[in-house]
Order: C-alpha cells, then structure tokens, then sequence
C-alpha cells in the first residue's frame, strides 16, 4: 500500500483500487455495491504546481507538501438501485464525499456489463426464436455487439442497450462477424435485463422493416490470414529496426526523459493516455494533454440508427478499451510498455497489461542544407519519440500517438483502423448515406468528432491565446507598394473565453504566447502554435440530440479560463446523454466568457474525420491518420535541434543495394 | 550509343547527350553554339500506349512499334545572340526543327551560367569596391547567391541576375553566409556580362535606402556541426534499419516493380523526378505523376525584393538542382540509386550521380482489428516504398518523395527544410512582412505554391473527374428524417476542362473515374480519389506580375484534357515571364473548356505553403511537411491489402526494454 508515495500523476495502482473499493464497502456496511469505476481523481493544480516546478528546476521536494492522493468512484447500490460518486482521500484512507446521482443519468459502460449484457440477450428466448428464424447452415452462429443505446427521447431514463447482431461465419476466432449483420436487433434495460422489445432493421432503400427473414446465404468478406482465400504476398522481406545501445530514453516510474524532453505517462480508464508536465530543456511548455472526447454520429436517419452515436471516451473509456499491446507487433525497436489498472464490478483490481507503449521511431530527414558551391552537406535525422495506446471500441480501432521531436515539436496523432459499422442491405439496394461494402452488408458514412485538450504552459501557467493570419500588405500601414506584392501576418488575441473559427483563406493559425517573456532574436513574446485541423463540423442538424449532446462539435477552436475538474468536452456523462450543458460541457465553460488575457487557459481543438466509407475500408480499414501538431513558434531564439549528431552509415548501418557488399563499418 | 534501345519514358544517357549536340553541331556547321538545356522530349502518348499495353498485359512487345526516341534542346548561337530550340530525332539521327524564340523569351539558368555569374560579380571592379566599404575583418569574404531576376517591367528584355550578397562569416566549407546578408545588391546582364547598377537594400522599416555602410560586427548563426558552441547531444543511441534478405523490390532498367505495384523511373532535368505507367495488380492506375511547378513570391514590398519569385522547376530545373545522394545520410535500409543526366554549355553529358533514391521504410500499422471477446488480433504493418529526391535551390532545400503503400495508395510528399532567404535588417527594427531571426538578419513571409500534375489512368486512358461532398439528407429525396440526423454524399460531374475549388465545410473530395467500369461491390464507377490540400491562394494582388506569372496560382484544381506538351502549368519559359499566358501556362489550357466527361484528362492541383518564418527555422530549417494522397475509393472491391503478411518479432525483431534479453528468434 504505497499511494503516499505516488506521484500525484500517476496513475492508479492495483492496491489503490483495492484500497478504494475497501473505503467504500466500509463507509456502507450490509449494502450491496457494484462497482462501475474506480479511478484516480485530478490533482488540484495550484496544489501540484510547487511540487512540478521544484523537480523542473532540480531542486529538493521532500519539504514541499504533495497533495493528497484522491480517487473516485462510480458505483450502484444493489439495494436502492442508486448510482452514486464517492470521493475518497487515499493518503488518509477516508470518505470525502458520497452523492447520489439524478435518476436519468446513465454512468459509462463498464466490461463486466457488457460481458453480462452479451450473455443476456444471446440467451434471451425471444432472441432464441428470432435467430431461429434465420435458419442458419451448421457450423454458423450468431454474435452480439451490445451499442451505446444514443438518445432520441428527453423522458427516456431507463439504461439501455441496443444489441446489434451478427452472424459469426465460421468458428474462428477472428471470424468476421461483422460481414453478416442480422436485421433484427433486440433492446435490452440493462438495470432489470429484461427484453425491451425487438426493432427489425430497414434493409431496403427506405424506413420499411420486415420480420426478420431467413437468411439467404452469402459469402463473408474475412481479413484474417488464415480466412482469405488468397495467397499471402510471399515478396515482403523482413525490415528489422535494430537498437544495439538500446533506446535513448529513459523510464523512472511513469517520468520519462528524452532528447531534453521531460513529461510524465499518466493513465485513467476514461481518457486512457496521458501527458502531465511537459517541459523541453527544463522549460515549461504543456501542463496536460489529453484527448478529452470523441463522438462518432452516423448519418443514417433511419430507426434505429438514428440513435447511433457513440462517445467513445465517456460512454466507455478510452483506458478501458485499449489494447494490451504485443511485443513487436504493434511496434518496432525498443519497447517500453506502462499498464493500467480498473475495477471489475466487485471491486477487484484488474491490470491492463501494456495498454500504452514508448518507443522511438525514424521520422527521416529533420534538416539538411547542401552548399550548392562545393556539395558539403549537413543532415541530421528525425528521431521522435512515440508515446502510443490503442483503442479497440467495438468494431473499430483507433491509434492514438503523442509524438514528440527534437526541435520542440509534439504532434498529436490518430489513425483510424479497424472494421467499419455494418448494417444489412438487400440486393441491388444502394443507399445515398451508406457504402455496399460486401454481398448483403452495407457501411454507413459517419464522422468522428475529436476533442484535443490542450492545458498550456508556455514558460509558465500564465498565457494568452492568440490567431495569427496573412493578409495583403493595407494601405493603412502607410508602406507604398506599387507592385502589389506585400503581406504580412496580422495577430488577433482570444481575450475572452469562448470559441472561434479555422480559416485557411488567411492560413489562420492559433498561438499560445508568453507575454511576460520576450524572445531576443524575435522581440516578440514567446509562443508555441497549435497547428489546428480545418475540418467539416458535425453534419447533423443543430437541434438533434446529437449535436445538443456534443456541441463542442460546432466550432473548431474553444479557450476556457482553467478550472479544476473540467476535463470532458461533452460533459461527465455522456452514456445516454440528452444535452452536453446537462453534465458540465465545453460550451459551457467557454461561455462564462472570463478574461483569459495572460491566464491559466486551456485550449481545446475539435476535428472532424468525415468518413463515408470506401470498399477499401472493408473488412478491415487501411489506417486513415489525421494529426494536429503543436510547434514552438518564437519560442526558441533558433533551429533547438541544431545539437543532434549528424548521421552516417556508422551511426545507421544502411547499404546499397547493387554493390550488395556488407555495411562498412561494424555495428 | 544505345538510343534505340531505351524504354519511351527512359531518362535520356550521356550518350544520347552527346549524340544529340554533336547533331545540332553538325546541323550548323562554323556556327558558335552555348548549349543550355538537351533533355529527353516527352513521347506522344498515343504512340506509346499499345507498347505500355502490351507491357502491362504481359505480352510480346518486340512486335509493337516504339516511337522515335526524341530529344530537344534549348541553345543559344554566339554569332547572333539568338537564343534556339532544337527538336532532334536521336533514333534516325537528324534534326526535325530548329526554331529561333522570341527576344524576350529567357531560357532557364544554367549551371555553367551560375558559376560563371558569381565569377563575374565577384571579380568586378565596382562590386569590390562595395565590398571594400564594409571593412570586413581579416578571415572574412563575400559571395553572392544569382538570383533569378523576376519581372517589374513588360519591355525589359535583357537577361539579368539580381547578386544577392553575403559575408562569408568564416573560412569553412559549410560557414553560414545567409546569417550576414550585405546592404547592396549588384545586377548583371548576363548576355553582356555588364554590371547594370548596383542596388542599396532597405534595412529600415521602410522603402529607404543608404550608401554600403561599415559593417557592424554581429555573430553569425552558424549550423554546421562543428561550427557550433554549443556540444552535441550525447543521449542519442544508433537506430538501425536493417534488411537481411534486401529489399522487397526488383528493379530492371527503371522499371521498379513492388507489392503489386509495377512502374518506370523517369527523369528530366526540368521536373527532376517523373513516374510513368504506374499499375497496380496489372489494372492501370496513373499514366504520368510529377510536379509540375512551383513558385515562390516573397511579401516584401520594396525595391528589390519586390521581384523576388522563384520558379524552381522552370527557371532552373529541380533535375539541376537535385542532390547526389551520399548512402546512409538521406536515407536508412536498402537504397537503390538512380542517376541522371544533363548538359553542360559545350555540349558535353555531365552525369548526375545518385540524384533519385528508392528504399523502403515502416509507415507503422497498416490495419488492425482486433476481437474485443477474445483478444484475437490481426495486424500487418504499413511497409512503404518511396521513391525520393533532395533539391538544393541556393538557400532552400526540398525533399520530394512518392511514397506508396500495400493498400493502392499513393502520397506526394514535400518537405521544406534549408535556409531561409534573408536580408539585412537594422538593429532594433522589426518589420511585418518578416521575422527577425538572428542578429542583423530577417527572413520575409512567403510562399511555395505548387503545381501537381496527375495524369491518371484509372483502369484505362478515359476518365471522367468529379467531386464528392457530405451533404445533410435534403427534403428532396423524401426520405423522412425526423430526428435530423441523415447526411449523404452528392456527386458533382467536372464536365469541362476548367478550374475549381476546395470546399472543407463540406468535406469536398475529388475523384477520378472511370464510368466504364463498375465495382461490383458498390456498383459504382471505379475510382481513385485525391485528397487535395486546401491552402490559401497566392496572397499578392491580381494584377501584379506574381500573378501573372503564375495564374495557376490561383484556384487548387484545374482539369485540362490531354494534349501531348502541356506538361508546365506556368508554361514552358519562365525565367523573367511576363505573364503565364505567354508560353503555354494552365489557363490557357483549361481556358479552352473542352469536354473532359469520359476523356483523357489531366488533374492539376495547387497547393501552397504559406511560411512566415520561426526563429526555429533559422539557421536551418526543421522540416515543414505537406502531402497529397491519391487512395482507391471504390477501385477494388475489398481492402487489397488483406494479403500483407502478418508482422511478429520474428519478422522485425522488435525487443522489450525492460527484460534486456535479446531477440528471441534468429534474424
């Protein structure tokens, strides 16, 4: 029991969570509990800031006091049919608060419920005698994917789970189930388990349902190896990345030090990755990054996929979906791996082996200048360092990457892969808001929606926002300019809380400044730009649910004056939401409209994946990448990466291939 | 002398330059001649189809006509001034025109031309008298970077260099001149070797100018590695590509074939870089890719700088200034070669050692899913093949490259790195065209505009383009939405060559189909999409010469139909153009509005890097990274990937850190 001794961004330990579930099964005795979440709670930041910035500048902190470690939890009261959260002081091992939630709010979807929700509906009789009907071959069975049930009622306040079913081709573990959708789909009431009623799916060109219909065979569209018909590529030789020295980072605890970065891995089963505390060269730059949510609506309008939106961060969890990654699989060269922890419904700890990973990778060239006189060269490589978890949320898989350079830059990376949602179609049907991606299985178009939480710290906790634009040199500035060739960058502050636009007809691009430090070279602030993603907002209508659930969608760029605990775009709770304003929300954070003129902001970016699927992204997507990259921009007085060895073919070992002799020199 | 031999998109041999001047020589006997440019001319591609038909089909082509191997030339005669372009037949060895161009066309620089320039200015009496006014300590000189004049004036018709000046800081190879820009600017006429006059810079915040002045001592910003104060890193440990078996590629001639992918290596020393007859599984994909053009205007208003904009493929040649690559620096693994070749002012063949490097790298997962019930997961890595080159024009350097991937896909990537061009600014003065970014030295706003050329071949040599966008599900098609949800994707038909725009508020995508040949999964016409980059367009005024210059600056998309020769969106001569329209240019072309529904068509799109200079950036550059995708969407009828094997340590070789324990198969 060792939670005095954490770091106050560390992530949740094992007897910490046991810890936890003890407190509360002993501030309530003879009542029965489940357990939903069991989580660290954030440190206040004014009380953590001694503590960080006396390890930035080196020096001693055993005098400084560390916060106390807290955590919280969500859990239901069997005997009331509650839902409640519990703050616990850890350090003290005592209940700080105990509240019972409103009635109609829903907490996320936790493993052991949708394990039980699987079992529920698979063995209902009523399903039974539905997949009966389908009178399926031997040898084939039938799967279910229990959804997020989405929002499409302001009365509704019973937990629910629309069970999307599917036929599972073959028995084989990687069978692609998601190849043969049925066109029924049961709902269940999550808290009695009872059947809500059976929806038949719309497999034609309209809202029409018939009953569910015997199943007219057809060929699954497999992405296993051992499944496809075709032959494997026998022509892709092995690429080997060989780190003899080892990696050039190293690891204490979840404080990782790299190429003059210094950050701690923080974990939580919501967001899952974390970056707390990111300075380079012993200056600050970032308190926290995070992706605080993502929404994923669907653009098919008929019931009952009108309710599908998922918000893969608050319905679920981010740090409860990743995967346990494999040692070279995922990842190439040296890997360091840190593990999670959550609760199972009973209170136990449950370890997540290896959900986020550290490596380095080969970004190629970082600089090079040739001088065209006599051919001398300088070249130096890009090595970054990828801090990286993957998420597998039901069907589809995302990849989310911090990357970070030696020249200052962090870049915050997703990849989108995985197996697209699927609905059935009738042959020869197409539909203007879906891709036939296979025979009987369509995929509609949809968008995933990202929230980036950036918490700045440009050479301290104090900072302005600004956006930056080019535009033709005005005659206002009273400079002639008789061939019409000028232009200059114009710079607009954000000096109230709010949100605002992209705009890439001015090459708008955002700033967080330092007015309080001043470059020398520049004799401007110091900054760091946050290269913002221009994308299409959310497609639904502004009164849906699912944008009244999500209204960080409808702008790109948001800045909150900081406040403890608001950390989720779309508010604490999202499972079965009906407004974003209800649980918190970023608009209304923002819409407090505080100054935010040389303050403790945060700046949060939301972009958009605009999908319409392509039969390429089937039965498994080639990974679409989107990134956001975060640049020092007058933050360094030069090139910060001038100092990176140069290389050569001692340093990396490549070769030629005609000479086909053996590198020169040894390794 | 093997002409007859080459392949039509083969890169002309120093033997097919040599025989090509000793014919123009031959043609005008006792005639002085100054060669500038032999390069291959682009084959008429109706001549060429049934042999790259034939090749793609895996039959017989000693049966199938190949067309003359032809060659041009631009040159100039000595005894008359003029300045000619020779069109030779290298396969029937003789001329099949010579023709004399307009006085005030100006051919591209040369090499010789540029070394003989710096010589001159150098040397001149008036210039060293300017140098000799600046008192330079002992140890320190002055070079110059020729600078492709530009245009203010419609009569001017002389050939002239604008000689921007630098102080040589220190007695290295590498020494940074570009931190210490002199005052003053000499003008040549290159034809007569005149000095013209000489310019006095402005260094204030306004048009004025004063007389050469004593320098005033200020420390370089050097980036050579051993010019540097500061130490190197230390931390930074050897990461090594290795490639046991080599590489996955087999290269015959210029004729690379990989993962499915077969296509030719071209090179001209105007665009550098070219691919030809790119196939994909024996299906026709592209017929020709390369860039096209790109210009760079500065957002300077004053004299001098008013004129500076580049044309880097047309006034010099990216195959001019392309590196030769040294193994192991530029790129890691397994690199295949490829030289070029040009000429020099007598007509000799200068052979361009290792100017394309072809290897492959990990781009990471190529897809993933894994079964959240079981854990089973299916993951294959993205192993890329790219095809690459490295230009230096003076200061600035472009790393080009063709990346392509297992999935179909196709990536046009650009890096930006090198040094900024600079000018001399006062002390204490800042101005807002520019960043200051060292002592004495300020880099101004600008941008690289450039032009992609796609010539597609989307399962044949008739296509039709159109874009895509995601629309809310519109009353008209009377499908009831009652919670507003639905989105759809439209299609627009481009039926007439022209021009367009991006649209990112409604996720526009363009296509390339090809509507006689229908997925059988989708139902649709087959497809590549490209996923253009929308920028801000060229910021100077419309009727300044920038522009004129250069109209395809102006809208991102262009559509022309094919004419054999239009391959240069600013056109074909732009050294010191007046205007675009003069010599070809892209409007002209997609000015003639020609149906292009079912047609062989070209894509042009335009895309800009706005760069208003970091300090970072100085004194050189961390790269700056766009690209431009070319993906199937409903070109196969599944993902074409699915065959990739599958990754595992003992593939990669990957290692945990924390074990130390080696590798636990034999590579």
């Amino acid at each position: 029991m060792s939670s005095i001794n954490a770091h106050p961004f560390d992530p949740l330990q094992p007897s910490e969570v046991q810890l936890a579930a003890a407190i509360i099964r002993a501030a309530l005795p003879n009542t029965p509990v489940r357990f939903k979440t069991i989580d660290v709670q954030e440190p206040i930041k004014t009380a953590v800031i001694p503590l960080i910035e006396a390890e930035r500048r080196n020096e001693g902190t055993l005098d400084i006091p560390r916060p106390a470690r807290l955590v919280f939890s969500y859990f239901h009261r069997l005997d009331t049919g509650s839902f409640l959260k519990a703050l616990l002081n850890l350090t003290e091992r005592r209940v700080v608060s105990i509240k019972e939630l409103p009635r109609d709010v829903q907490g996320p979807a936790d493993v052991d419920e949708l394990v039980e929700m699987e079992e529920v509906c698979l063995k209902h009789p009523a399903v039974v005698a539905e997949i009966a009907k389908m009178n399926l071959p031997a040898g084939m069975s039938v799967c279910t994917d229990p959804w997020v049930y989405g929002t499409d009622d302001e009365r509704e306040d019973r937990r629910l789970y629309q069970c999307y079913m599917y036929i599972v081709p073959v028995h084989h573990p990687q069978s692609n189930h998601y190849s043969l959708p049925c066109d029924f789909s049961p709902v269940f009431d999550a808290a009695t388990k009872e059947l809500v009623r059976i929806d038949n799916l719309p497999t034609g060109g309209g809202h029409e349902t018939q009953e569910t219909q015997a199943w007219k065979p057809v060929k699954a569209v497999e992405y296993a190896h051992d499944l496809l018909d075709e032959p494997l590529r026998s022509d892709l030789k092995p690429y080997i990345v060989q780190q003899p020295q080892g990696p050039s980072f190293q690891v204490d605890g979840h404080l990782v030090q790299w190429q003059k970065w210094r950050f701690r891995v923080g974990f939580n089963v919501r967001e899952g990755l974390v970056l707390y505390n990111i300075t380079y060269d012993g200056r600050n730059v970032f308190y926290r990054l995070s992706l605080s949510e993502m929404t994923v609506p669907y653009g098919d309008p008929r019931k009952p996929y009108h309710r599908k939106q998922a918000f893969d961060v608050g319905d679920v969890g981010l740090g409860i979906t990743c995967n346990q990654l494999a040692l070279g699989c995922d990842c190439l060269g040296h890997i360091k791996y840190f593990d999670g922890c959550r609760t199972d419904s009973k209170g136990n700890a449950v370890t997540l082996k290896n959900v986020i990973c550290l490596h380095e990778q080969d970004g190629g060239i970082l600089h090079k200048h040739s001088n065209y006189r006599n051919g001398h060269a300088t070249v130096v490589r890009n090595r970054q360092l990828v801090v990286q978890m993957i998420c597998t949320v039901s069907n589809y898989e995302y990849i989310f990457a911090w990357i970070l350079d030696q020249a200052g830059g962090i870049e915050f990376e997703v990849r989108a892969t995985g197996i697209l949602s699927t609905m059935p179609i009738d042959n020869d049907i197409t539909v203007p808001w879906s891709t036939n991606v296979g025979p009987g299985v369509t995929a509609p178009n949809h968008q995933h929606v990202f929230s980036l939480r950036i918490d700045p710290a440009i050479d301290g906790f104090h900072n302005t926002a600004v956006y930056e634009e080019s535009h033709p040199l005005p005659a206002s500035l009273g400079i002639p300019d008789p061939y019409g060739v000028g232009y200059i960058a114009t710079t607009t502050p954000l000096t109230t809380a709010g949100h605002t636009e992209t705009d890439i007809s001015k090459s708008r691009v955002f700033k967080i400044r330092n007015d309080n430090i001043i470059n020398p070279t520049t004799k401007a602030a110091v900054a760091y730009k946050i290269q913002t993603l221009p994308t299409q907002p959310m497609l639904m209508r502004p009164e849906s649910f699912n944008r009244r659930r999500a209204r960080f969608a409808e702008h790109p760029v948001w800045i909150t004056k900081y406040r403890d605990n608001e950390l989720y775009a779309a508010g604490e709770f999202t499972n079965q939401s009906k407004s974003s304003t209800d649980n918190g929300g970023l608009e209304t954070w923002a819409g407090r409209g505080e100054s935010v003129v040389d303050a403790d902001l945060v700046f949060w970016h939301t972009f958009t994946l605009t999908h319409n699927p392509r039969p390429e992204d089937f039965p498994v997507m080639p990974v679409e990448r989107i990134s956001v990259h975060l640049k020092p921009a007058g933050f360094f007085e030069k090139n910060p990466a001038l100092d990176v060895p140069p290389e050569n073919r001692g340093f990396n070992g490549s070769r030629e291939v005609e000479t086909g002799k053996s590198c020169c020199v040894k390794l």
